[in-house]
């Protein structure tokens, strides 16, 4: 039998393992499974910039011990100094994982193969991993040169026979660092209020949407009904001309509301001009959706010039690309709604690419399907008036999002103007 | 040229016209219009429950105006003392109505055909009215002694052809008069509060589900993920074990934390029995759907013995049909998930047959999407923590809908409790 | 033994009995308390904006049930067509009513002395009526040629020997008449929603707020914390400045981050320019109290040179009078705090005379308090992020409350940019 | 001019000092502020229950931000290596302190007086510390065997002559340790949702009144009137019966309608046993107050059998002392409400001395006022159906607060239901 504590392995973390908290994380996670620790080197970096670095044995008293606090300090970034490459087993049927698939987190990931650690491709939480290895294919990856690819599959996607990762040997995430709080962004990541400074908040918000696009990254709208509702669809229309859009993903509602009041001039049938109702006007986002399928389509409509103003008139004349995903709550729906949810993420998979700057206003179902998407280095302004939902999606979030419990319109109103100031580049 | 106020028609009102405000709104509705009446005759119910009978003399300076008076005191029952048959326009392209077409809503509804007052079918809102006519299939109907029939149709499902009802002729609606309001449906109703005596609530619910089954109603929940996240699962077994459940709507989230909790005691990584996370509890979801994935479905995972309890599990066991649809920001999803949302609404649409009452808890998108199909008369109760989606579910709902700002699980054991009891009945 | 329904009396009702609801209201309480009805006369306006008129006879099985239908009609604004005068009966002790006081809303109400319906001063809800005669004072007022006065009372300040008015016998409630609904004030009064298009929200309040200052109407604000939190402190200023706020109500905490930030350029220890926590910021407002209190109070600070900017000192400079009202969880507080509430109110009450506008922000406590005072004429403007609190206030408030769901700091930017603009009056 | 970093101190760290971050808040604070540390000597704890101990060496460019340096890390428990006295200053006025004042937290806080590190008494955030020595009284402490005290005082309390702490020498706070996160305390007091297993919440919070009761801790009950109106004073009188209540705070609301509900059976005007609005309901809260000021207060009108059910009732049987504080929103008020916010300070501050435990429940005003009184090792339970003020009182509060987004009336049901089940304890 042996004796006590005599399962050992050496890790290492780095990083800012002090100030963003990964050492404590990673000392309290041995000790909660009931492991023991001796720190056999710790350099600490002298400014916070400066990278630290720490040498850990942990002990425990069974393998089955160890691997499990193994497993927990890896979500810390914490892998074996010595490690080896990653498992893989292949699918033995059509969208499903083996029952060991590793499960992605929306952080940045590698998977050590040929003794080299390489970035996992399309980074997406809640998928696994696959494996795809130059051809001729083998079935297992032996990196003598060829340049083996990894990247997350969704459930759905998976094909009997791909190689998919399991367990978590050679597998390492390499969680955000939290930098000094000189930034807003990380400032608010952790605190949703609506009492905050809202002035400041929304000018943040413009510096980091011009560093994205001077950066060459696009920036996504991610839109609500609330938005038409509440007066503002000519601030997205300006965020549009002014090159402050890039891609826009939507459901029925907005399209709908929106082409409503070009067609009608009332949103869910209130006047937008005067707030009071209009007769009849409940019938009118029906009567839209019913003109723009009599004609095909919303591209269609603009181009008979029945659609002359608007966020998806706007949207088709700056060819921004949109995606509107059906819910089961549609009317109609609009000939472009998306209405299989699975065709819909993959589309808004495809579109997600190379965006930078992701502003969710005022939906919760499709903050969070894009939410599920993006990975963790997107920076996302999440605005809702309702905390509960600002909180929902900071809580899946990254320390990249911020929350801002603030009203659409003026929100949105202050955001353009703070967009249009050259002072404010 | 007519002198001033020479377009005249007379409309007939009938039922508590006074004191469930009928009769002030249609005056309303005609001056604010620009119109004149004349009260030509009035009798008023000497009790509340007597109806009362009205005939007014509406004047107008235009048939447009007249016309536009009609329209909208139609919505509030009134209709001409000498009323028309109603106007059919074939559909003259599949999935979009004609521009004329009536729009309805989810009040009972009947059409003129050859002098008869028919009813509508499949009472829905947002839909158009399609007449069918017994073959030898005619263009009009002409009502002589063959049964037509009239229903709602959702936009997506015209044909080419359809017999759709245009304009405001010959279609009357019979709001839900307001009775005395001696009952709580009727007094909460308008009163979306968190500050009410809870007890009373839950009993008035209790016995509003006891006489839907006397009555040989079905009884439809709408659930969202909260209720298996606050620790109510073993509540809804209970109303499916004692009978007071028979139609499940919910979406994929439901489902699957229910299959998370019953095979990993977790929800959402939280011990339900300690309410703390779990080590890796964040991956149950992913690993319990792609559990199910594996067998095939949660049928096979009961009958293979992997699911042996929880909701899902109970709704096999006791033959509950359920329909669980998609939405964009599923994981997965587990294979009985409608993922197409047209084709979820029509398998809601057909499973919605026969309900006499509807619980919805805390889900917004499935209980917006089921009150978008229910007929007005149904009875509903809407749970939720937030006032703000008890209030728009309200908004959009009858005087049927009952709003009730509390928490998901101790409302369902204090409802469990209550139907338990034999006092109650 | 009398037979059925041989108790009656006949009531008169006038007004826009019909479109305002009245008419179905009356008939209503007088049906569900067992009584029958005979309507007399009933002379309807041809148009919304005549006045109608009806008789309506009441029959009741025994007084006591008549005296309740009488007294639940009352209420509605229904009078007998014979009235008598007023009861009063002497206070027995100081600072109670006696048991069978009359208990007034905050709509205009009128006594009857003398024949004569005189109007009762200091309009105020939750009060008793007390008569004034003129000296030599008589215990019962007979009217004849002496002009005796009516005012409301709160409980607190009730003296021995007071003549109260008791029962419901000579009083009668103008309740407020429902206009057309042209006007945003009126269509939004039952609709709390953050939902709404807000820039015509900001419009109509800034139009509503020049008609009452070109009509010599004050403008009274009750402000809340999270007002200096958002960054709103200058948009408050500006409305000092430009003469659109006369008098002020808020509490220690308003007054104290007002002068925090004044002080120390934060609120709540958040740098308010930047958004982000100041290094022992929290102490700030702490010894932003002391600093004043050493002083001996906020005029002096302004006087020496020490306070030089924000609220306060713009309402010092500006000679607007202000009441901060003391609550329990105070730190300090600064020296001008009325620490006893009962103080507190009748400040209040003094400073709400001549108010005709109020807009309430960011306060839940305050505003209720204010609510409590004003008279339902006084047009409202309730403005919170949080609907619970808009729907509380807009449930105690009258018809002329706007409820507005939305965020402190672009609020008052956008109403300070539409008062500013010349266009807008 | 002295060459950089050469202004030194040495400080001393212990205790949890990892797991519970204070090490690494501890570097941030110098780096964030432009200082320089060297790790003199870490020893870290093998378990998690074990304390370690850092010695650190700062070094800074100057005086000044040395000295900031040392403020900031003294907040979080770090202390000179070579410590001194702390510093007082006598106060030159009533009713404030001297600039320099050291304001204190809600943390368990040591002065050091003549070598010696004494407790500081009576804990309470944003007060002053006073020294009080021994007779004969001198101007500095220097503790000779005389045994000196220092205890929190109120700004209002000051008096001239007073021995006011001043700066952070001498200083010390010993912040909570996180202990291993096993409880349910440690785990919520982060985490303000509605979506938690509701069940195991209300199991945790029984558990700890009952360790609270049985270590001879006092529970203190802080209830707005929503406890009244959602039915739930039954439950709160179990409480008081069951021994489970030793001291009350609430307003003049919560015990007038309790007082209305026992007296007519309404609470704010609503049947509490049918959920209906009661004929002229609205005036019986009013009337309920009138009755009571007539008699002189509750106590009398419990001696004379007019007040026999309900909180306020069972206070009076069971002797449980209460404090009402008063409001600006009150009416009435009953005659034993405290009116004047600063003596209803002082009151609550005498009656807050041996809590233990504290449950708010449905009062931000009561519970925020409560909050700033008690020290942090007091456990909160905060209870309230709006997540925003359960997330304002948490972030105020410490790691002992857990806050609850749920139902006053089922959660006070299942709460009793859990403290009399004898399995539980």
């Amino acid at each position: 039998m042996p004796k006590a504590k005599s399962f050992v392995e050496e890790i290492e973390l780095q990083g800012h393992i002090i100030d963003s908290l990964l050492l404590p994380k990673v000392l309290d996670e041995i000790l909660t499974r009931g492991g023991a620790y001796t720190i056999k080197k710790i350099d600490l970096g002298k400014r916070q910039v400066d990278p630290s670095h720490a040498r850990i044995e942990i002990k425990a008293d069974a393998q089955q011990q160890l691997d499990e606090i193994l497993r927990a300090v890896h979500e810390h970034g914490a892998v074996p100094t010595s490690p080896k490459d990653c498992e893989t087993e292949p699918a033995d049927m059509d969208g499903a994982f083996p029952e060991r698939f590793y499960s992605t987190t929306n952080y940045r990931t590698q998977v050590r193969l040929g003794k080299d650690w390489i970035d996992v491709d399309d980074q997406e939480m809640d998928c696994g991993i696959v494996l795809e290895l130059p051809s001729p294919p083998t079935p297992l990856p032996q990196g003598e040169g060829r340049p083996a690819t990894a990247r997350c599959l969704a459930m759905v996607h998976v094909k009997k026979g791909d190689a998919i990762v399991v367990g978590h040997q050679g597998v390492r995430v390499l969680p955000a660092e939290t930098a000094a709080r000189t930034s807003l962004f990380e400032f608010m990541s952790s605190a949703v209020s609506s009492e905050k400074p809202k002035g400041v908040t929304v000018r943040e918000i413009a510096a980091t949407m011009k560093r994205a696009r001077a950066a060459g990254e696009k920036i996504l709208a991610v839109l609500g009904p609330a938005v038409v509702h509440t007066g503002s669809v000519e601030h997205i229309c300006e965020l549009i001309r002014f090159g402050f859009l890039d891609v826009l993903f939507a459901g029925n509602a907005l399209a709908t509301h929106d082409i409503e009041q070009a067609l009608f001039g009332t949103s869910l049938g209130v006047w937008l001009d005067r707030g009071l109702p209009a007769e009849e006007g409940h019938e009118h986002h029906l009567r839209a959706i019913n003109r723009i399928r009599r004609l095909g389509g919303i591209q269609t409509a603009v181009d008979q010039g029945v659609l002359k103003s608007g966020i998806m008139f706007e949207c088709v004349q700056h060819k921004i690309p949109y995606v509107l995903a059906g819910s089961i709550r549609d009317d109609g729906p609009l000939p472009e709604v998306v209405t299989d949810t699975l065709v819909a993420q993959d589309v808004m998979r495809e579109k997600i690419k190379g965006v930078g700057f992701c502003l969710m206003i005022a939906t919760m179902l499709h903050s969070i399907a894009t939410g599920n998407l993006l990975p963790a280095a997107v920076k996302v302004a999440c605005v809702d008036i309702n905390p509960a939902t600002v909180t929902k999606l900071a809580d899946r979030g990254s320390h990249q999002t911020v929350g801002v419990v603030t009203d659409a319109e003026p929100f949105l109103r202050a955001l353009v103007n703070e967009l249009k100031s050259p002072l404010a580049a």
